[in-house]
């Protein structure tokens, strides 16, 4: 089948990897950041900017796309990548992640989840088995399990009960998988999900049985809910230690940019997150030297771009004082910008990680990225423009 | 002064003409279509895809842009091109339309129009000397006059008292220029308004006076605003019979494809008009062979593009069922896909348009396009998309 994970380097003071991921819709290079085109867009932007922003993976809802336009749509359409030409690489999630935070109602049984569709109230079963059917009917490249969540303060017992119905679930799938196969589809990969909320004992005995599968990659899953980032790391550094060497690991719903620098040096390759798009749609975005919220009226005459180190699109033609205004006046290439940037960032910061690592040097990378970051300069408006005739 | 008009070419059996307008942006090819950039932007557009869709001149509105960011912050972030990183021409109107239709107060008097703005309710006063201030101030290459507007169904008397202020107002406004000019400023054209309603004799007795004033340009103001297309197609054989040949006539307001070639017939070399993309953002699109309602739900399984006929960027790349499904979704992508479309698709009319004038056919090309308008050929939703495997 046409996956394969690569490990090109280990850097040599930390747990930080270089690898490749290759794919029927190409490679991708690792570590790498996935923006998240959540209905089949990345929102507001076409698939030619995510590519001129250097992407090449984005993670597309199973959930989203499976009520509208529906599996049926996109299959009859030549599968999401025709559908939404997009030539990279797709991930999907399994659809449960959403089905729990958007749906009114969501029952979970050994069976699976019954929710209600957000859109029309419609009742609805999501099975491990449907979740692999869905994202192979899209015609993902990269599918994921369904997994059971729990949230950050859930009691041991509920922690327990999850692990084990994670376990069965992905075992379920992966058999679905091979099924498929034997039709002669389900050529994508499929990724397991490692539970146990923030347990490091429940997280290793999920993974002990998740390493029994043979799943092509392996997510850490059900971090970054609220358990602090603290905390958080210390679980990617136990999960990684645990998960193989030869396949790659996958950091659900993580994007911060000094998040993901320090869940790099653990080991992690792969990163989604609507964090920097979202913020970006409201006027905020992240910039080399820390969190630029460029709606505020203090730009409104600075005359330089988002990040004066960056060279994406958006700040090699307009000033911060131009996206201010259009921010000021709603309107929508305000947004459109702001978001080229910010996946021009991630991509960005991922792409200099990945040379860090090659080049043996990425916790010098590491620390003066986090101290650029927090420097501020550049955040301060100046009353830039062009001088007025005296 | 940096601005001209050549007369390129008159076609043989109708009063259509090929001109080209330069500027110190650049040179415009007539006839030409503006889109609208109202708050420094064509909603959702990048410059880039203005220009590759053909663009090579916008409108901006001088009562937004005057209220939000301000004549100061342009002013001193370069002026509106630098400001929007627009380097083709801009055409300003006066911010009259805008105080008529958006101002919650508006009071006429012979000095100008009081108003409150319509975002924070202070009151203002545009008279026909701030208009020309403000146009200068914000960098515009074409500046228009203000003038006095009146309902399509005003009595005669009200018709007679717009015209003569009008014509007043536009005296002042050129003055005005003058006084600019003197001080090393105001190097932009300058276009009168025709006024007069659909009443031939105020629209003769109008332009009498005011092509007494050495103005660069005339437009037809006053027109499509509701008194019917026959009408105010006969206002434009008769304006355009009256203004001289050398300079170039714009027809404010006007954007239906087929208004556009008819007023061309007549004589007219300029239209601005948010129709298109107002259409756009809300689904709907003209083509080759009609008005498309690309958001309907009978398109979602059709893999043709927006327009078969057309090569921009959207129809070179995208399915129907795509941007139905953008639309659906609620995802902007779809506004800006469809703005895309909508702009190359009335630049390009123009453009055929101004080939057809060139080579002296132009009556023939209306005719074609009006019958190829008319045919609604692949409006009719196929059920496309790949076969499924059987």
């Amino acid at each position: 089948m046409a996956f394969s994970f690569n490990l090109d380097a280990r850097d040599t003071h930390t747990a930080a990897r270089a690898g490749t991921i290759a794919t029927r819709a190409g490679k991708v290079l690792t570590p790498a950041f996935m923006p998240v085109g959540t209905a089949g867009s990345v929102k507001t932007l076409s698939p030619d900017e995510l590519r001129d922003a250097g992407c090449d993976i984005l993670l597309a809802n199973t959930y989203h796309l499976s009520l509208r336009p529906g599996v049926d749509t996109v299959r009859r359409m030549g599968g999401l990548h025709e559908f939404m030409r997009w030539p990279g690489t797709i991930l999907t999630d399994s659809g449960g992640f959403q089905v729990m935070s958007l749906s009114p109602l969501r029952r979970i049984t050994e069976d699976g989840v019954e929710f209600r569709s957000h859109l029309d109230g419609s009742r609805a079963m999501l099975t491990p088995e449907e979740a692999i059917r869905i994202q192979d009917g899209l015609g993902t490249d990269i599918a994921m399990s369904l997994d059971e969540l729990v949230e950050a303060q859930a009691p041991p017992e509920a922690v327990r009960t999850a692990v084990d119905r994670t376990v069965r679930w992905a075992a379920r799938g992966l058999a679905e998988r091979g099924r498929l196969r034997d039709a002669g589809l389900g050529s994508m990969a499929l990724f397991g999900i490692n539970q146990g909320g923030t347990d490091a004992i429940e997280r290793g005995r999920c993974f002990e049985r998740l390493a029994e599968l043979p799943f092509d990659g392996y997510a850490l899953g059900g971090l970054w809910v609220g358990e602090g980032r603290r905390l958080g790391l210390d679980m990617v550094e136990h999960d990684s230690r645990l998960f193989p060497a030869d396949r790659p690991r996958y950091l659900m719903g993580v994007g911060h940019p000094m998040d993901v620098i320090d869940a790099v040096a653990r080991g992690v390759d792969l990163f989604d997150c609507v964090l920097p798009t979202r913020n970006a749609r409201r006027g905020t975005v992240f910039i080399s030297t820390g969190r630029l919220v460029v709606k505020n009226a203090a730009y409104a005459h600075d005359a330089r771009p988002l990040d004066p180190e960056c060279d994406c699109y958006t700040c090699r033609r307009f000033s911060r004082a131009y996206l201010r205004h259009l921010f000021a006046a709603g309107e929508l290439l305000g947004m459109r910008l702001a978001s080229i940037h910010a996946v021009h960032h991630m991509v960005r910061l991922t792409r200099d990680a990945r040379a860090a690592i090659l080049a043996g040097r990425y916790a010098t990378f590491r620390d003066q990225t986090w101290n650029r970051y927090h420097s501020g300069d550049t955040l301060v408006p100046t009353p830039g423009g062009v001088p007025e005739p005296s």
